[in-house]
């Protein structure tokens, strides 16, 4: 899986990506990523990237021609036709079903806005999803992106070391995971559940479940 | 508004605050932020942080003593009270009003758990928010306590250069954003709306309300 990052602040990107299970997935060669900055693909003399809202208002808009470039460039390198998903609070909110439908491409091309936005026309003209990884307003567009590809690298198989690993995690199965329990078996008075240290695998599994609805059912009753 | 950041991957959330506007609202001290690696806190000879699941499964739990003894050191250097976050998928789901209800702290103690998750009695013991950033799985809590610390740090007074910014946009008024322009008027043969060059502020008002409500009504029903 490839990712094209088009952001004007690569640094951002390089650094996440050199850490955790992303460092692992890029090592590993399941998953490449590359941030290109869109301000190396602007034609204006100064480099610029961005000029005042038609209508007046607060706040810079991106204009279309440096991510037009910067997009094109992107398809140049990947060979042939890849979506360009732009993250924006305007956008359909990310799902992990969406992860999972994402996996059918081989590479993707993200845009990150930032400032105000980003000029509708370069929307309307390239971009294929709009996406909003939730209902609060960011500095810009590269956090989004990546959670995006932290949550699609993942499912990518063989970048988790355990297969299992990716099953039985939240959003899988419709519902929250339930409690985990680790050593000691007694800490700060309070005890690991008896049930847990049974044996019994399918009175876990049962009790696993049934811990997940009723905390589901607590904290995310609009789930079910 | 200070944030400390309990983290295994302290380098991550480094590199991401030197970018962009978290680096201006460093620079202005009007936001701090430290990250601490919870290894550093483990008793265990090894640094180790993490052990197998009671009850088995895939993956490893955090152990409760790291995450504990991070917290209390953290609450020493602030020097009061202060909550701790913990970035889950378990939580319940981020919004823009919680961002600006977490304005009211002036520190805000954030965990970032890895693999399976942390043991749930640390949870309980010393947890005051269970918070998502959405419906998705991710690696670890590091990219969901940097959405958090961008989307709250943008709204303290004087870290946006113009304060306007923060009100117009996606979920301040319960609406997605009008669609924003900037020059050339003509690009790809797509032309500007003619009622933004009118310079009629009343009508260019209402206009992009109208296109926000048409918006949110088209892409998020649920809004409204």
């Amino acid at each position: 899986m490839n990712f094209y990052i088009l952001t004007l602040f690569p640094d951002m990107v390089v650094a996440v990506m050199a850490e955790s299970i992303m460092a692992r997935a890029r090592e590993s060669k399941l998953v490449n990523i590359y941030p290109m900055n869109i301000r190396d693909f602007s034609a204006d003399k100064h480099k610029k990237v961005d000029d005042y809202p038609y209508g007046g208002g607060a706040g810079m808009v991106m204009f279309c021609q440096p991510i037009f470039d910067a997009y094109q460039e992107a398809l140049r390198r990947i060979g042939h036709e890849a979506p360009l998903v732009y993250l924006t609070p305007q956008g359909h909110t990310f799902t992990q079903q969406m992860a999972h439908d994402f996996l059918k491409y081989d590479a993707l091309v993200l845009l990150c806005g930032h400032y105000e936005g980003v000029d509708e026309r370069v929307i309307e003209e390239i971009v294929d999803f709009q996406i909003s990884i939730g209902d609060y307003v960011l500095t810009g567009g590269e956090l989004p992106a990546m959670v995006l590809v932290d949550a699609i690298a993942r499912l990518v198989p063989g970048v988790l070391h355990n297969e299992a690993s990716a099953g039985a995690e939240s959003f899988e199965n419709g519902l929250l995971e339930y409690p985990q329990y680790t050593r000691p078996r007694v800490w700060h008075g309070r005890e690991v559940p008896e049930i847990l240290l049974s044996g019994h695998h399918a009175k876990v599994d049962e009790w696993r479940l049934s811990q997940s609805k009723a905390r589901t059912e607590r904290i995310r009753p609009d789930l079910l």
